[in-house]
C-alpha cells in the first residue's frame, strides 16, 4: 500500500468516521482492488491538493452532489463529513439553498430534508470527530 | 420597483458587469416581466442571505453550474463573476478539479476550458469591476 | 408578509392541501427564512403569471419532475395537484407517458409508478379540494 | 411500410416540415433502418395516443427538452413544432419560465435563448405549415 | 398482437424472467396500450437488431441506466438480465467501475450496491432463467 | 513519474492518438497537476483492470458518455477510440441506439450526430492508430 492510500485512508477517516470503513468493506465485497485505486486517488490526491480549505471543498462537495439528485446516500455523508472537518450547519444550509438556483428547487428541498436527518443524528451525539 | 429589486440588480452588476445588462435585454425581449421576479429572487434575496461570503457563494455556484454539465454559458459568467468579487483563479481551478469526483471527469474537463477561456480574457483586461 | 407571499400561499394550498403545510414547517425548521422566499416567488409570482391555465401548468411541472428523474417527492405532490386543479389521471398518465420519448423509458415507468400511488390514494378519498 | 409509419411521418412533417426529412437522412446515412422503427413508434404511436391535444403535447415536449437542457437542437425543433399545430409564442415563453423552477435557471434562460432564434426565423417566414 | 410484440414479450421474458409479467401488469392498471407499443418497440425491434452480442447489449443498458443515477429498479432488472444472458457478475461491476469515471463516482457506488444486491439473490437461486 | 502513469500514458495514445497530447496540453495550462493524477488513475488503472476488454471498454465509455448527454467532446474522442482499438462503426452505431431506450431519444439522436462525423474523419484518414 502506498503513501496515497495511507493519507487518502486518513482524510476519509476524518471526513466520514466509522461510514468509511463500512463504504470500504461494502466495495471489496463486490469489486475486489476498487476501494484502494478510488481512495488513493479522491481522498490521497483530489481532496489533499493545495489551494481550497478542506471545509471549502466539503462545501462544494455538497454542492456537487445535491446538484446531481441522485446521490442522497453520498449527500448524507458529507454533511456528516462537513460538520466533522468544521463547518456549521448554517452554512451547509447556505449551500443547499442557494444551488436551487441552478440546479431547481427541488434539489434544494431533498437536499434540505437530507442534511436535517444528518444534523438531527448529530445533535444526538451520533456524529463524532 | 421594489428594494429586493434594486439590491438584485446591483448584486448581478457586481457580479456579471455589463453581461448583466445583456441578459436582461434578452430576457426582456423573449419573456417580459421575468427578469424582474428573477433577479429579485436570485440576487435580490437568495443570494444576499446571511451565512457564506459572496466568494464562496459563487465557488458554490460554479460548483452547482459545472456538475449539471449544460449550463456552459452560466458557468463562464460566474467564472467572470468569481474573480470579479475576489475569487483566485487557482480557487476556482480546485472547485472544478473537485466536483469532478462526484458529477464526472467530462464535467472538470469542460469546466476548466471554459474557465481557461475566461481567465485569458480576464488576463487582457476584459473584466473588469 | 407581503400580498405576493399570501397569494403563494394560497396557491400552494390550492395544488398541495395539507401537504404545502408541512412543506413549509419541515423547511422552516432546518432553513429559516428561505420558504417565505420561495413561495413569493415560485407559487406567488412565476406560476401565476398570465398565459397558461393552471391545469396545463401543472401538466408542465409533472413533466418537468419526471424527465428529472430525480424529485420523486415532488412528482407525487404535483400529481396530486393536477388533481385537485381538475386535471384528469388519463391528461397525466399521458403526459409521463409523452416524456419517455426525450428523458428515456425509465422516466416514465418510474413516473406511471408514482402517479398509480397517488391515483389509489385519491380514489380512496385521501385527496380533497 | 406499415400503417403506424405513414401515419407517423405525416405527423412528423406537421410538426417539422422540411426538418423532418433531414432528420431521416442525417439518421439514415448512420444508423440504417433506426428512424422506420423510431418515427413509427414516436410519432405513429406515442404522440398519436388519445388524451391530449397535440398542441399540449407539443408544451409537454418543450417542457421535459428544456429540463434535459442538452438537448438544444431537439428544442429548437419542437419549438417550431408547436408554432406549426397552433401554440402562441406567450405559451411557449410561460412552459420555459415554469419549468426552471424544478430543472433550474439555466434550463429557463438557454430554453428562451432557444425559443427566441425560433421565434425570429417564424417571424421572417421561416416556419410555414 | 403482431409479430413485433410477440418477439419482444419472449426477450422481455428471457431478460426479467417473472419481473416482466409484474412490469406489464404494472403499466396496463395505469397506463392501458403502452406496454404493447412499448414492449414491441423495445424489445420486439431496438433490442434485437443485429450487430450486438445480447450479452453486451445488456452490459452496454447497465452502463447507460448506472449512468442515468435515477433508474434503480431498471438498473436491478437488467443487472439480473445480464446474468440471465450469461454475463459474468465481474463484467458487469467492470462497467459498474468503468462509468464512474465519466458520470461519477456515486453513480459507480450506488451501482455496485444494486448489483451486490441482485448478486446476493442470485446466489440464493432466486434468478433463474 | 510511477509505472501507472507511463502506462496510463500509453493506454491514452493507444486511444486518444494525438488528441491526447492535446488534452494534456490544456488541462496543464489550467490545472497543473491534474492530469497526472488523472492519467495514472483512469487509464493507468481504471481502464486497465482486468474482466473487459478494452474494445468493449470503449463501447461502455461511448453508452456513458452519450447517457450524460453534455459530454459531446469526450464522446467524440471515444467514438475515434473505439474504432481506433477496433470496434466497428456498426457496433458503436447500436451502442447509440440502444442507450437512447433509456437516456431518451435526444441522446441517440445526438450521439449518431456526433459519432457521423467521427466516421467521416475517419474515412478521410483523420483517425489512425
Amino acid at each position: 500500500m502506498d503513501k496515497r492510500y495511507e493519507q487518502g485512508r486518513d482524510l476519509l477517516k476524518t471526513i466520514a468516521g466509522a461510514h468509511g470503513d463500512r463504504l470500504i468493506e461494502g466495495l471489496d465485497s463486490v469489486a475486489p482492488g476498487y476501494s484502494e485505486s478510488l481512495i488513493a486517488f479522491a481522498f490521497g490526491e483530489i481532496c489533499r491538493r493545495p489551494g481550497l480549505e478542506l471545509t471549502t471543498r466539503e462545501l462544494i462537495t455538497i454542492a456537487a452532489l445535491a446538484s446531481l439528485g441522485s446521490a442522497n446516500h453520498q449527500l448524507k455523508l458529507h454533511v456528516g463529513g462537513a460538520l466533522r472537518v468544521g463547518c456549521t450547519p448554517a452554512e451547509i444550509v447556505e449551500v443547499l439553498v442557494q444551488i436551487g438556483l441552478y440546479a431547481g428547487i427541488p434539489a434544494t428541498l431533498n437536499g434540505l430534508a437530507a442534511a436535517g436527518e444528518v444534523f438531527d443524528e448529530h445533535d444526538r451525539g451520533q456524529i463524532r470527530r
